[in-house]
């Protein structure tokens, strides 16, 4: 059935509900260009402020797969599982996790984006390792998961095209903050790819995209319920992300750490989470009789790491770049770090040049933030707290900005963390 | 000050006050390119759906008038009235308003669009007239302004350029029915031409843009406060729109009618709304000691009007153009016409061609409705009800299936009219 644009703007910014037909119609014209960019504005602004059905954004997510291809994990001889997360400061976990899962036994088919603000990309930190290459096509993809298990790379320009152009609309149009356009964007990509099971890693804090708890647990609500609509084992996490994750921020950093989690040891709260979600991808694909930390223990998770770089062209013996400068900062005072503020951290490294402001930009492998101290952990006055790295010894003092006022030190020491995985939806 | 476009979008999305700057920066920006289409259409659908403060709303009015050209009338011998309809079906009362405020020594320069949809456009109804010519240069304007009195044109490109980039850009994006761009776009223009008075005529009804009064008194109250604001006297009458305004809705066909209330006839509601008012701008003027009554019993705004037509190009004496073909609908039963609706004899007539569905579009001359009985009047089965005019035979069917509904006829002949003036804002 034909529509019109401004009939189907209409329909939203009057608070009514749109059919099927409509929503079908709108992405698929604005995907071949016969909705023009203002118009998808108005209605994407429509809709973060008049919101959306459940039934509609599942008609949106569909409609949105329905303008790409599709690919599928059955020919593999193993069960597949996927992870996203909504994006953290130091979130690194994707780089354990998924050669992790994958010396367990579920294959991990992991489509992976670039950074865009204070939140890094996977793809960012993974292309500072030496001759590592991001662009597979699905064929090597399959091949891949196949033999090594493994797979991180970036998504084909095939998969839900109609949300590549929505998402760089979104971008420029303050269309982003709406949870029926999180959800569908995410569980869009998902669900095309194929996957088997999928958990969520959705973010609360000040380092996140979603601000409280009620916020993270709507998106996550409405995720895992497109999940289980498509067939896809759907369960999400909610994790804290008021504190950045670990002790580095940026990209070569961050690989470093995580080579440190695969090596047996690394930070608690890394090893934590990457085990809770293990856990959940493991349940979710039928294999909870695994417990991963044996996994990282006896050195197999490892062993899947250097197979699947190697596999991408990466040398994993070669040393990782490192920033041209460096400068640290040293502890004001003494007594406890009670408070480490993730968006001051995350807009440090991306002011180092960890991250992008535009998309076409460039970002530097060795820059970022190395933290020395975690909240409760006890701190010297003098002592290192922070180190920050860049090529760009300009970059310094706009990061120094960031920082100030993004750390409280207090006296005592009767200080207790906050859980890092708040809640469980699924 | 600079801005960010998703910074001023986020802003007024967030439901917070823009302020003077963001307000200055975003029409500036966007009159120059630098604001996209997809940026500005998704910052007018929030404004839409949250509002804007009379503070904000005269801001914007006032970036819009200073993205152009500004006009003065101070050099006239006469004092300065216009008037602004919010647009209706049949309203063709500016035809005779002007020359007969004229007449009564208060100059009129009365910039008119054209039409769009089913409500008609005052430079489509003249351009009737063989010869007439709409585009005037300032000059011309003044010139006339001072030798005849009265000059209705179209608007130049000069005069607040920003409002026609948004205008055009409201009207695809399903973001033309707020307040506050309704109220800006019509007062930049009046205040930017330079009229000292100002008098709104804000239709309420089916046919109208504005369904209640209680919309209508909104606008009305929000248009006159800008007006103040900006020094020129305004009133708005609210008028009703449920029914046709007199007997007849297309080009010609309305210009005819015209002429029939400037020789002293013509239907009396036209006459009615048309002196009340020329007696608001008179009296916006500074003039209310004359009655435009006599002017037009007295023939001296008939002379009015052949000077205003004949400095502008039109031929006065030759015939008025009439479609090719015509059909006749007779009242289904014998009663009292207890209801015409507006909408419905808008819509036929602007199928039949006398209006456009694309700013493109070519509009006939001939083409029109001519209705033979108004609310009140008693009618006879079988008698001519309307007649549907147009040079394109096949536009007859679906005219008429607009009129399907859109009348009844009932047995008493106690029916009372609605008033046609419903109050006053000023």
């Amino acid at each position: 059935m034909s529509h019109d644009a401004v009939e189907v703007i209409g329909a939203k910014r009057d608070r009514g509900e749109l059919s099927d037909s409509q929503i079908d119609w709108v992405i698929e014209a604005y995907t071949r260009g016969a909705v023009a960019d203002e118009q998808m504005a108005a209605l994407l602004m429509a809709i973060l402020l008049n919101g959306m059905s459940r039934r509609e954004i599942g008609r949106w997510t569909a409609a949105m797969i329905a303008s790409g291809e599709r690919m599928g994990f059955s020919s593999l001889s193993r069960p597949t599982a996927d992870k996203h997360s909504t994006g953290g400061v130091g979130d690194k976990i994707t780089l354990p996790l998924a050669p992790l899962v994958a010396a367990c036994g579920v294959a991990v088919p992991q489509l992976s984006g670039r950074g865009l603000g204070h939140t890094g990309g996977t793809l960012d930190k993974l292309e500072s390792i030496p001759g590592w290459r991001a662009a597979l096509s699905n064929d090597e993809m399959l091949s891949q998961l196949e033999s090594v298990g493994a797979v991180i790379c970036a998504a084909g320009d095939g998969l839900a095209p109609a949300d590549k152009k929505l998402y760089a609309l979104r971008d420029v149009t303050g269309t982003v903050p709406a949870v029926p356009l999180i959800a569908s964007s995410i569980m869009s990509k998902k669900i095309a790819e194929g996957t088997g099971a999928l958990v969520l890693d959705v973010k609360v804090g000040t380092g996140a995209f979603m601000q409280t708890v009620d916020e993270a647990r709507e998106l996550a609500t409405t995720m895992v319920g497109l999940g289980q609509d498509a067939g896809v084992t759907t369960v999400a996490l909610l994790t804290d992300m008021s504190t950045p994750l670990g002790l580095t921020a940026g990209n070569a950093v961050e690989v470093q750490e995580s080579l440190d989690v695969l090596a047996g040891g690394g930070p608690g709260d890394v090893v934590e989470l990457t085990l809770a979600l293990a856990r959940e991808m493991l349940a979710a694909a039928g294999r909870s009789d695994i417990d991963p930390a044996d996994k990282l223990a006896d050195g197999s998770a490892m062993d899947v790491w250097r197979a699947m770089i190697t596999a991408q062209g990466g040398d994993v013996d070669a040393p990782l770049p490192t920033a041209r400068d460096s400068h640290t900062v040293p502890a004001p005072a003494s007594g406890t770090l009670t408070r480490l503020d993730a968006l001051s951290v995350g807009l440090a490294a991306w002011r180092l040049g960890a991250g992008r402001a535009r998309k076409e930009d460039e970002v530097q492998a060795g820059a970022g933030v190395v933290w020395h101290a975690r909240p409760g952990d006890a701190v010297t006055e003098g002592q290192p707290l922070f180190t920050l790295h860049t090529d760009e010894p300009e970059r310094f003092d706009r990061a120094l900005a960031s920082l100030d006022g993004g750390f409280d030190i207090g006296p005592g020491t009767d200080y207790s963390l906050m859980p890092l995985v708040i809640d469980r939806v699924g």
